[in-house]
């Protein structure tokens, strides 16, 4: 239960803070015998880093991963994988200034209420960078997950601001043209309005939030625990837990509301489900749709445009934001959505073989199965 | 991690089938001391209860509360709580011909596919009937926290179908007229329109989905397990648990998307935070404002309206929901929203004490700390 | 981590004081497809129950199982599974006087000094009739590890007082006689000379501490998670957690102290172990060999006998113990000792199984496998 | 649940291999602001080192320990503390051999049955090493114990083959000897006795077993999560999961299978407990007596003398194990042992403070409370 530990099977526990001398993680659980070097977390990370694109912030870090322990002749063992990166870029007189104020929309409040001290350096533990561990964690799970059971998780940034792609069809996706663009954007076209766009927002000292579309293929069915531990439920506090993220969605998330259920219910023909509005869960177990679900990212709150805000000692003070940050957060959140769905995923395929083993036998001669 | 638990030191273990002998609840980890009877369970479980107007299904529990265990005199022990309601009004024979059909949009063919058999009647443990422990277990959380920090949780429809209320204001809900309705609308002037709209629903077969919203005052700032135990985290996932939910927000949800930065940071003053836009919540950390969410209910899938579906022989059939079933689930899911939220709140007020002590104090001498 | 709670995968929540309205658990977990029915429980129930013999307590308790949910037409639905026993023999003025007294050697006082508050009658929660519901639960986890590996979970009692079986070979431990007599003692012909020794020990007013083995045959290699949730540190933890144990031993136990490491090695030949000192587990796993646990009960400390104490006031009183009260509580502890190794082997296999797979597949070419 | 983390609340997950690159910890819910630094971690790790004495393995270690998160400016800020320590005097080729043996008495086998592959290079996984960071980890934890509650964990070597102290008193254990002789003997005047018997010993290249005791004063009374978190429960899986223990006795131990109830129980006077025959614990919760234990470390497997084994073709091969090993693992073992103990008293202080707040009130007016 430990805050910092997610899953429970295939567990991982991160460390550290934006500043600190590294950030971390420990993988307990992985299955064994899975080949794994420390170059295969260079893609991910690479796609997830800061300084990609002008459009995100200019702090650079080489985000080089050592695997501790775990591996043995290029393979998991079964027994603990931590993976380390040192933190080589860190500026931390940026942030002296801040350690007796409290930014607005960041953490540092809440941390100094509940904890009586806080690391002020570059936002210390609350800071987005400890979700690079995350997208470390889930190049593990996503490479076996692809190797067992041909589950591919993918992202795209899906609206930024007022902007939506164009042309888009949810069921064919263009995830070419997603990978090669600096926005994770599903329409190339489009990549020129927002490099206008960032440019514009970046001159005026503000920034935006922004949508992310997740989905998994191949999730066959039967993953996820009722009642608590639906796959549903737990892909919603894995997004939540993002940085910035203030909603999340399954499949038509918010336009349920107005729906009518002979539209909503998902017919299934012999030769499958008619439709996906569900987003491949039911009842909180997978369907063997495709998972399809939504994140909303808010606009970063470290802005260079002067707010009134308070120190710790109670007095009113104008705060500004000097530090490297980016407009809008969103633009290389896609990487970290992918990883918290591929972590779930995981987790629940473990859980699921622990309960009903690799292959589920359809008990005979029960109403509800197979005669 | 056992999925039919939620929470990790207030522990609620649910059980039981919709049309099994019984559902019932354990709550461990229960603070001793806390005066409670079984009639406490009355007001919030009749507030959730079928059958409570027109509008929702007829099925007619009399929910009465039995407390087995863990209250000695009046007060809570320590020990678990267990509490158990007799299903009184299960009538299986109206499910008996879906035990070989996969009715669309249910959890028939998950849970089929998940555990090889499943139990077809009413829909077995994936009923919203497993819900009503949820409100029982939170009667207690609800108490426990208002007695102790002055915490108050309280929910209200927020949209049905197209319908959202008039001269709605979030700073200043009309919580009396939301009790005074059975649709916990918090515009009593629009009740007929409700009425009327509903009435309109039934008699065309279908349904339609709804939004909730939920507030709860009175939380004190540092209630919260950063990184993945984030409040806001745990609030999805306590609320993306309830059947039928699809999305989940917190503060501006996804209002974020298209908003700048600059509007969307809270500023503090020295009188407080002159806006919530986070919903309470910064860092996954409670701030002290009132903690707000919304949450999307889908529409029923089981309707009058006949649509084509397959057998567990992969059969092609027409397929018929003729039970008792609400045409709006989100209209009585107002407390089971409440619930989980304050499930949610008990169990990270208990961790906060765990790590923190009953009270914070502020290290002296490191920034950002008060000297 | 609640502390009612036993099992990670195959998790059991018991509740229930001794003379409250009814004792109950949640087993969450189980797979699906095990055939049970309420009247299987009867056999363990009836080797655990007070009454049996005129040497344990007078208590008589029905113990009929109602099974709440979890099993539809038979079997297991893969759902939580609630059993519930109605208490039905329970005298509590026999306890009246001992409301405001601490019984010496129970949890009395500790329990008051925990929770500032205590349920009295018949020791509430502190009773032994709780493990009531761990031999319930683990009678399907027996079934379950019986007809997927052919695990055979069976204890006797090896020690009582200064008696020790005569003519005792732990490698062919005669399991007729020993569930032929009362005590479940391997030697037969040692019956009477028991039954003259409890006869001889009520008649003083004391009691007397027991030893218990258990020999789980059948468990295949390869159970057991390093580090902290090594096989036999969760033997360890299960079986201390059983009233009145104040030891717990797997394989050699404490004579290793003395022991030499060319003797305690178990060597290895092409046909197997040549011995089983470790008691069948290597560094936390199972060997292949059969799993040998020795625990140790302390005497009751209910005792007609009169002794001085302290009331909740602070003042001296003497304590005298009326109530039905077994002379030797290990007696008939021999079927709770199997059933928490059973839940514990159920437990892991279920961990082992997903971590690994149903069948672990060697990795080709690294040292330490097999080419 | 993952099997490397330990604790619920104060969660210390260990990662590393013997031979690998690094041992390292995570600990989760430290309390924030206690002061420590890197360099207090020497005092208890310089105790358990290997090479200390002549007696034990002649490996040397460094040990240096990088905090790597969760301080700041020498406070626990709340947030995960890593702790790294790097392995320098690992002598891989030691090792080469034994990759395809299973050497008797280890975890070869069995980690190689479990997982299918292992890390053979000095045991890997399962060597002893891995202890270094629950004694790193206990650092933290004996001075949170000791600074807020008084509490002290000290343990002494018991028994070493026959050899048990002389003029020994639990009651009135001389500390000071303890600490002033590598055996953490507590009779200095038998400390040549035992360095003539440690050089039979490896003369002899055999090995022996031992026993520690581990006594913590100070523990307040209400610590322990009945019924299956009991503090004696999560000792007794605390100290077995120390690689070598085959047994676990918590007070009298073993010694109550022949003792009378009328010995064991410990009578209460207005003073206080007369007698400490249960080991300062009550229905498994502490009763404000001193916490005493007893464990059993089997002799270690690791013998120059040779064996016949098998490979891991199955083929019969003699073992003789070469690389530097302790003739008594028991010997450096106590600090391993205290660390255990102040590991489940810190994680138990914290889950009582959860439930039942800094201090307990007693209920009013209810029989078992003062009125």
């Amino acid at each position: 239960m430990a805050g910092n530990t997610f899953g429970h099977l295939f567990a991982v526990t991160t460390f550290g803070e934006s500043h600190g001398p590294a950030i971390g993680c420990v993988i307990d659980g992985c299955p064994p015998g899975i080949v794994i070097t420390a170059e295969e977390f260079a893609h991910d990370l690479g796609r997830r880093a800061t300084g990609r694109t002008r459009h995100t912030s200019q702090r650079h870090e080489a985000d080089e991963v050592e695997i501790l322990s775990g591996v043995f002749e290029g393979r998991t063992t079964g027994t603990p994988i931590a993976l380390l990166i040192r933190n080589t870029d860190a500026r931390s007189k940026d942030y002296n200034r801040i350690a007796e104020q409290f930014r607005p929309g960041h953490a540092d409040y809440t941390y100094w209420k509940k904890y009586g001290i806080r690391d002020p350096r570059g936002g210390g533990r609350s800071s987005a960078r400890e979700t690079t561990m995350r997208v470390a964690a889930a190049v593990i799970a996503k490479k076996w997950l692809a190797e067992k059971f041909g589950v591919v998780v993918r992202g795209h940034l899906a609206q930024i601001g007022e902007i939506v792609p164009h042309d888009f069809d949810a069921a064919h996706i263009d995830w070419k043209a997603v990978e090669a663009n600096p926005f994770f954007w599903p329409n190339e076209s489009q990549v020129e309005e927002l490099e206008d766009y960032m440019d514009a927002l970046r001159k005026s000292g503000d920034s935006v939030g922004a949508r992310i579309d997740v989905v998994a293929d191949g999730v066959p069915p039967g993953w996820g625990e009722p009642i608590y531990g639906k796959l549903d439920a737990e892909l919603a506090s894995a997004l939540m837990s993002i940085n910035a993220v203030k909603g999340v969605e399954i499949g038509d998330g918010f336009h349920v509301v107005a729906q009518n259920g002979s539209v909503h219910r998902d017919r299934m023909t012999p030769q499958g489900f008619a439709s996906n509005h569900s987003g491949g869960i039911l009842g909180g177990i997978s369907s063997g749709q495709a998972v399809r679900c939504s994140v909303a990212f808010k606009p970063t709150s470290s802005l260079r445009l002067p707010v009134q805000g308070v120190d710790v000692h109670g007095n009113e003070v104008e705060i500004v934001t000097t530090g490297r940050h980016d407009p809008c957060v969103g633009i290389r959140a896609t990487p970290i959505c992918e990883a918290m769905v591929a972590l779930v995923l995981m987790d629940q395929a473990l859980r699921h073989r622990a309960q009903c083993g690799d292959v589920v036998e359809i008990t005979p001669g029960i109403p509800g199965s197979i005669e």
